[in-house]
């Protein structure tokens, strides 16, 4: 019989392949198998250079492979004696689906860990220049799913009005419908919203305006990268985009 | 006249140095002065090998150093050309003050980044197999301070009682508060709580119990590490802490 392998589902970060942690790379150079989500750079999977790659994630909308399936995938893959990473954008507990594969995981006696990566709902935000906290802004964030209108609208009536900053991960083909959402539930018109496309990455892309921009479809952005809105006070305390950590980058290599 | 220095604001995560960034690893080996908080594990502090370092946080209640004062150091540092790393537990924009730093930072012309960092919101539950969301179960959570007993009543007057997952985050010495307060706010006194301490650390502890057992104070902790509060059905999903990490790096090397 095979020795019994492992799984860990490893959260890959916003995009950035700095923004790896040690863990996630550890795993990946040591993994056989990698079953990875869309949206995950390719340098980040240059590290699994010993894997069979498999993208398993959703693509013009469909998916490549069902939850179920790819979860049956990972179960007879460890049974093998395979080390398998399941790779996910951001952290796997945040939408991720890493609960339910983990709970399968469990259920069917595999061996796993969970190594948590940067959330998108905290870094996209970030490298926009904005805080999601801030005192005497705001004391508390929301971070919710945009993809289904049902689930957000009922997250959203859990909230009074402008009380705390709002993120929306997988919202960005519906973010006027989201504004609209949040205005008719009584939100101010002209509460700062952003959105940011690219997180993290070269190409990244910065929208700011208010919800009423937003709602109004006014918003410029190209492209069907991951897009985070973020709506709240905290958009517009002042801090730009933190555009310096290439040239910080730069420096410290000269110096080095 | 000095070459500028430069300031990282960089997120050392929960604990465990595993979690550390591959860039918040680069900024400390470049360092040449670190201003850290409490709880930062040794092992993180050691990749800063030819830094200066100094501990800017709270010991036993009292600040080592006021705000002001620590903006003013890491100003005038990076002007006399030095690189400064100010590390921060979790997340810099996270309750961190990172917002008010950056600022400073900006204001004062200084070339700075921010490098986020995995944030114990997710991870400390993460590691007591808690998912802060799942299908079903909860579509959205909401990460708030529980230090000041106005900013969480504030926050939370916000919620509908039972809607998302809560994660209070510098609440442990007053989790029983925060437990009465929530109950007040007409939250049910079943809703299952826990309580992760050390999180990611090998002395992690893990209390489970519910909003009422939390407002009794029958929580049986030690220590006075750092906390994350979790309240929400997330927490009785079912899944067990995420013991098997040792495991797993073990069956690596051995394997390697």
């Amino acid at each position: 019989m095979a020795v019994m392998g492992h799984v860990s589902l490893v959260g890959a970060g916003p995009g950035d392949p700095g923004l790896l942690t040690r863990r996630a790379i550890a795993r990946l150079r040591a993994s056989d198998l990698v079953l990875y989500d869309a949206l995950i750079d390719d340098r980040i999977l240059r590290y699994a250079r010993r894997a069979q790659r498999f993208f398993v994630g959703k693509r013009a909308g469909r998916h490549a492979m069902t939850q179920t399936a790819i979860e049956m995938l990972m179960i007879r893959a460890a049974r093998r004696g395979r080390r398998v990473v399941r790779l996910k954008g951001g952290d796997p507990f945040v939408f991720g689906r890493g609960g339910e594969e983990a709970l399968a995981l469990q259920h069917a006696g595999i061996p796993y860990d969970v190594v948590p990566g940067v959330s998108s709902a905290i870094a996209a935000p970030a490298s926009a220049g904005i805080p999601v906290t801030h005192r005497g802004v705001a004391s508390a964030f929301l971070v919710v799913s945009g993809h289904e209108d049902e689930a957000f609208a009922s997250a959203i009536s859990q909230l009074q009005p402008n009380g705390v900053t709002v993120v929306v991960l997988m919202g960005l083909g519906r973010s006027a419908a989201i504004a609209c959402r949040l205005i008719d539930r009584g939100w101010s018109r002209g509460t700062p919203a952003a959105i940011i496309v690219d997180a993290s990455r070269p190409q990244q892309q910065v929208w700011r305006g208010t919800l009423d921009g937003l709602a109004s479809d006014a918003v410029e952005i190209d492209g069907f990268g991951a897009g985070t809105i973020v709506i709240g006070d905290v958009v517009s305390i002042g801090l730009q985009s933190t555009a310096d950590a290439g040239r910080i980058a730069q420096a410290q290599r000269s110096r080095a």
